[in-house]
């Protein structure tokens, strides 16, 4: 496999913590900097991804498909289905097709890459001892965020300090 | 870039001649026969591809990543934006990363891999001549099928033929 010529950088944290809105704010802020932002999100529960049926697309991959593509104006859309790949490496590889420079990955908690973990509440400060790599902590509970040996931020304020932690991503060089 | 280690087919012709029906069944026919297949449609009309708004997917994409990716059970869905990938040459080099068999593109009429030409009518003949590496020819209107120096059908009897039509996608080795 070829080396992966962009840094990765995980959200994570619980249900409702505020992974999505985190990242958003994160592909905006990095996107209008000029920086060509991936992202990848693992869908946590068991239900089939949603989908518009009734697209050429759709019936390409109904028939069979394994990996439909449908090319519009600048603008793809894949559907991959059953190809054994579930390894975030190997998913990560994918983007090396891509030319981007950064790669913001929600979930995959227990991957070792250098990550911010968002708390809903004390119950779940477990996750500091368990997952690797933690740059940076995000909580709803605003007493915790002078409690924690991290950059620590309340979820709330996440505007006030998203230029901040968009330095540590990419000046960690990940 | 890598040798492309598959096959190539496609399926081309006018709106409305059947050329997504034939995708489906050749789809079908070939997933059935333990062929994993690859497909890539050329969506094309000006118009933006249908997308389900408000998943998480789509939330990462409005926010301006160039390459979402949301993984579930088996399954990958990707929306790619504006990364200038439009030739049909870098598109097919982006199947290498899956492991497929047989590609089949839908449109791209003009692209030099070996095809099916579906006709409407003698109108679009034209197409005949336009075209290359043309291996056969799908008709609606029935008085053509043994008018043409092609393995020509009719398309309204496409499951009569797609056997053999499909013996002939393999053993082209394309």
């Amino acid at each position: 496999m070829k080396t992966i010529p962009f840094p990765v950088f995980q959200v994570v944290g619980y249900k409702n913590a505020g992974k999505t809105t985190l990242m958003e704010k994160l592909i905006h802020y990095f996107a209008n900097t000029g920086i060509q932002v991936g992202t990848l999100k693992h869908h946590g529960h068991n239900s089939p991804l949603k989908t518009v049926t009734g697209t050429d697309g759709f019936k390409h991959s109904q028939a069979g498909s394994k990996v439909a593509v449908v090319k519009g104006t600048n603008q793809l859309k894949i559907m991959v289905n059953d190809t054994g790949i579930g390894e975030l490496k190997q998913l990560i590889h994918l983007y090396t097709y891509f030319d981007i420079d950064l790669l913001l990955v929600e979930g995959f908690k227990h991957a070792n890459y250098p990550k911010v973990v968002l708390l809903n509440n004390e119950n779940e400060m477990h996750l500091l001892k368990e997952l690797t790599h933690i740059i940076a902590v995000g909580v709803r509970d605003e007493k915790l965020v002078d409690q924690l040996d991290y950059f620590t931020f309340s979820v709330s304020q996440v505007d006030k300090i998203i230029e901040e932690l968009a330095s540590i991503i990419i000046n960690k060089k990940i």
